[in-house]
């Protein structure tokens, strides 16, 4: 919170509504479903409803809480504009809705409802948290460990024959007996020729005896996501098969040692997709590189083609090229990388060589 | 899509721009994190990004699929745009945020900024979703039922000193071998003290020799979200604990018996809210009643006091009354019910009689 009001001051506001989940979160430690934050100079106050009455209490940290029955985002305005100092106040365009907008101008006095709120005109908590501090680089490094120790258990589960979804539901399982909140989105379990699926969602689909697996997962540990890849084979692969493998690992590590304080996003990209446009497989690489990680699983910055965004010390992106020929099969591999002062830290060590299952 | 475009040609309207992903998945069946959807009275099609080439072609239904590396919404936009017989296009504002209406605007000719893109003055695709057709009702009945026999399960699992958060670990791990894609929601299993937080995650803390214990879990099945909570006791309950349950009980049935079509929600609540009032516990019921529910867990309408929309036949809601003592313990008790032309069926017939385990 003291970094935000010193970028308020900076900026000139006075005022600042915070609506965004993981903003609030980050910035007052508040996990529930239905907040606002309204930030002064001088104050801050976090809005929500009853059935939150006992765990705002226990979670928010340096904010007062208030509990209505209405909006959170309409008490949180009317509050700042009730402020004695605060003339006008900032809200994220982003992730504010047209209908909101138009609610919370209704929800003020008509003198105010032209030139009370303002739109921010460029993000301003999400460049706070893509740098995370030491506190969060351990949990998240954690979160990513806890990704590794699934993966090892999980090599101990594959077998053909078993759905993709148990696979998952194992996976999820052991997840949450580690510690696990969640998972930070759907578990990708795709084989055989779901594996050309670059979001092959588990289904109910027996693993074959032949074939690439890709599983791609991630948890989430005290609000940090963890998003990890490893594409496995069951049975023996073809030379064809193991030199599409070797391509993208060659792809992925290429992108790895390019991650650094002061290299464009854009370049870590190309240090992928070159290797890849060099085997001839730059078309079958149908996405971006990776990007940022933290409360969210896509954070900015995008690590795509042309993105010019400068790594900073301090973010967490993933490196995750992968190829896809549809019908037949796909690899991905994805670490999370930690951008250091002097290089990077891969937060996900488990192995890369190809596992043959 | 025939009741759409039946419903573009009643409201005047020429084209349309559907961004809200359950809103694109109800229409056109296409179940991507990234699309956009745009609509005339001749012609859909779902924009989407090189991701998901294979998944829209097998998935989509009544739209052409366009796949393309900038903005789904953006490309959808543009398209509309170049439809010669469309002066002009709807977008839903609760759905649409400030910066991407921005967006879409700059990414038009000049002459077309100001005018081509329209607010629509109320939901639209949404009441279209709020009444289910009986493939959706049964569906929806599956999940529910999905969910009764994780119910089931978790009471043979049930047992003092073992974690909250295995106790969620287990469901949630059945409910993935019995088919589920994922639960619709974080698992509540809140016990003891815990019980008296209506949204209280599961903890690594150990359920007690005696007190309430309450389960609040839903699963997705193709889609459609299930929604039940169950509060058992383990141990033996005091006469007040009781007390506590039977009025909790006796709320919900009210509740349900008050569901019909031509009711409004504001009435259903009070049946339940009535009940409470005259034990003298009406304080202690901090939320609302219910909620519709299907493809989004929580879906229009809100069954709260004073809420005066209508329930028509083919509508799904919850009815989930609770009190929450803060310290002590609390109580919910919620089923999903389905209204019919003539009443109501209740789609989770789990017991509801006061388990002591």
């Amino acid at each position: 919170m003291g970094a935000l009001r010193r970028k308020l001051t900076r900026a000139g506001l006075p005022g600042l509504l915070v609506t965004f989940l993981p903003d609030v979160r980050y910035l007052c430690g508040f996990t529930g479903s239905n907040a606002a934050l309204a930030v002064t100079r001088r104050a801050a106050r976090l809005f929500t409803d009853g059935r939150y009455t006992t765990q705002a209490n226990e979670e928010v940290k340096a904010a007062r809480v208030q509990i209505g029955s209405s909006s959170p985002a309409v008490a949180a305005v009317q509050w700042l504009a009730a402020q004695p100092a605060v003339a006008m106040a900032a809200y994220d365009p982003a992730h504010t809705t047209v209908a909101e907008l138009t609610l919370w101008k209704t929800s003020l006095p008509s003198h105010l409802r032209r030139s009370f709120l303002s739109a921010l005109p460029a993000a301003f908590v999400e460049p706070l948290r893509r740098i995370k501090d030491q506190d969060e680089l351990e949990l998240m490094t954690e979160a990513a460990r806890l990704g590794c120790r699934l993966f090892d258990h999980i090599l101990q589960f594959i077998r053909p024959g078993i759905a993709e979804m148990e696979v998952a539901a194992e996976l999820e399982h052991r997840a949450r007996l580690l510690g696990a909140e969640g998972m930070s989105f759907e578990t990708i379990v795709a084989s055989g020729a779901r594996s050309a699926l670059p979001h092959g969602r588990a289904t109910g689909q027996p693993l074959p005896r032949r074939g690439f697996l890709t599983l791609d997962f991630g948890i989430i540990l005290k609000g940090y996501c963890s998003d990890m890849t490893r594409t496995v084979f069951l049975g023996k692969p073809k030379a064809e098969e193991r030199h599409a493998y070797q391509s993208v690992l060659e792809a992925q590590q290429a992108a790895i040692a390019a991650v650094a304080a002061g290299t464009s996003c854009g370049e870590v990209d190309e240090a992928a997709r070159g290797v890849l446009r060099r085997q001839g497989l730059a078309e079958l690489f149908t996405h971006s590189t990776g990007h940022g990680v933290g409360l969210e699983i896509h954070e900015p910055p995008r690590v795509g083609a042309g993105q010019a965004s400068r790594l900073t010390a301090g973010m967490v992106i993933t490196i995750e090229p992968g190829i896809y020929l549809p019908g037949h099969y796909g690899v991905r591999i994805e670490d999370m990388v930690a951008v250091t002062r002097d290089g990077r830290d891969v937060l996900t060590p488990s192995p890369k060589a190809l596992i043959e299952l």
